[in-house]
């Protein structure tokens, strides 16, 4: 598991009174961060050689979130595949689940934008972070 | 059907040279506006009498969209049931597919949040925006 | 003067009601997309070849911004220096003048990122958007 | 001085590859938040109990701020008149200064939006975060 905390922000909140939808997805993706590293240990998080890209998402929205307390952001791998793999990621706010979202994520050459096949030695490293949503 | 037209902002872009992938659920929102009109004809989009809610939101990114052209998006009811409903979505850009997305949206009294039937009155009007995603 | 036309979204309103003052500077940067044309005509908007850069932005807040209602973005050019200029932005909704801004911007080569004159054909084109704030 | 980390996302930067400049005005509210504390110390940072309004905005930009590296926000208040005050902000990368800000706050009642002395006993306990800047 990854682990992230967020601080919201008074601009993340919307005029219903609490974090806007639209927000979720910008602190999943931030929290996804991590993952980058796994993928190329060596690249320093440079964004040229990215070489993961999104190809769906999915945002469940349980709880409305507030401004004014952390939200915890836990981030799982639940699936991998030949050369993409799905993220599952929960927020947590007071000690209770508020929004759940799944992202498949495919592994390419940051220069083709072909995908390649995601290294053993990689998968290997996922191992620790894996889980099945439950 | 609703359409809208959206122009892409060089703060919606990021450093892999194209929109980011979390600018479309902004984009989808926006022009889902025109539903919480249908919903209340008379509230004049006052968001403290907002009654509808989003329970969930899968997007499925088919193509990166770039900066500097304008971005079509189309919105259609594809599911109406009791007190909820599917609104399918499509951002175009110069004339091809980029990236598709599906809101569940459910209705609900803006006091005590709790879900209520969808009016015979407004499924009757959501009638000429129904289609089914292909 | 440039001018352009925004629709306010649910996400860019705050729990107080209005629209974010963070929200400004991104309407703004929008409304400035023109200049770039203006200063760079065969570049087709193309971000790498970017070559207006901002080194200070202020803006003054009168009254608060609704959502529901469009917000009229008028774009001028109140300085023209040697290699920077000053872009002055007023952020008008229901005929009313609610929010005020201005940019200096700073011409230069996107390579070297090293300050350039403005061209004399270039200050020409922008002297029927030249206008002093009042 | 308050003092805050904020930790970059991919979407806030842009496709001239580093953070968007409409990004540090969200990152300068985020770290203004203790000030809303300090003036309603029993408010619980209540949106709707919110007492402070921002007049007015302005943005240095020295150097741009780049993804993969911690950005640290020193936030300072720099005068302290009879109903408003001058916040000042700096944001640090590698130990080096990238931009600076100064925000315009005015104290308010949040119910009639009309202007408020600051108590003198609010005045006190700003004392230890008061800094001119340089």
């Amino acid at each position: 598991m990854f682990y992230e905390i967020i601080k919201p922000r008074v601009g993340e909140t919307d005029a219903l009174g609490y974090i806007n939808n639209t927000v979720i997805p910008q602190w999943f993706e931030c929290a996804r961060n991590p993952l980058f590293k796994l993928m190329s240990p060596d690249s320093n998080l440079d964004l040229r050689e990215w070489n993961l890209t999104l190809a769906k998402m999915t945002v469940d929205f349980q709880m409305p979130l507030q401004f004014g307390y952390d939200v915890e952001i836990k981030t799982f791998i639940s699936r991998v595949g030949n050369s993409s793999m799905d993220v599952y990621q929960e927020a947590w706010q007071h000690n209770q689940l508020h929004a759940t979202g799944t992202a498949v994520m495919v592994h390419l050459d940051f220069k083709s934008r072909k995908s390649l096949p995601i290294p053993d030695s990689v998968k290997q490293k996922m191992h620790i972070h894996f889980s099945s949503p439950n």
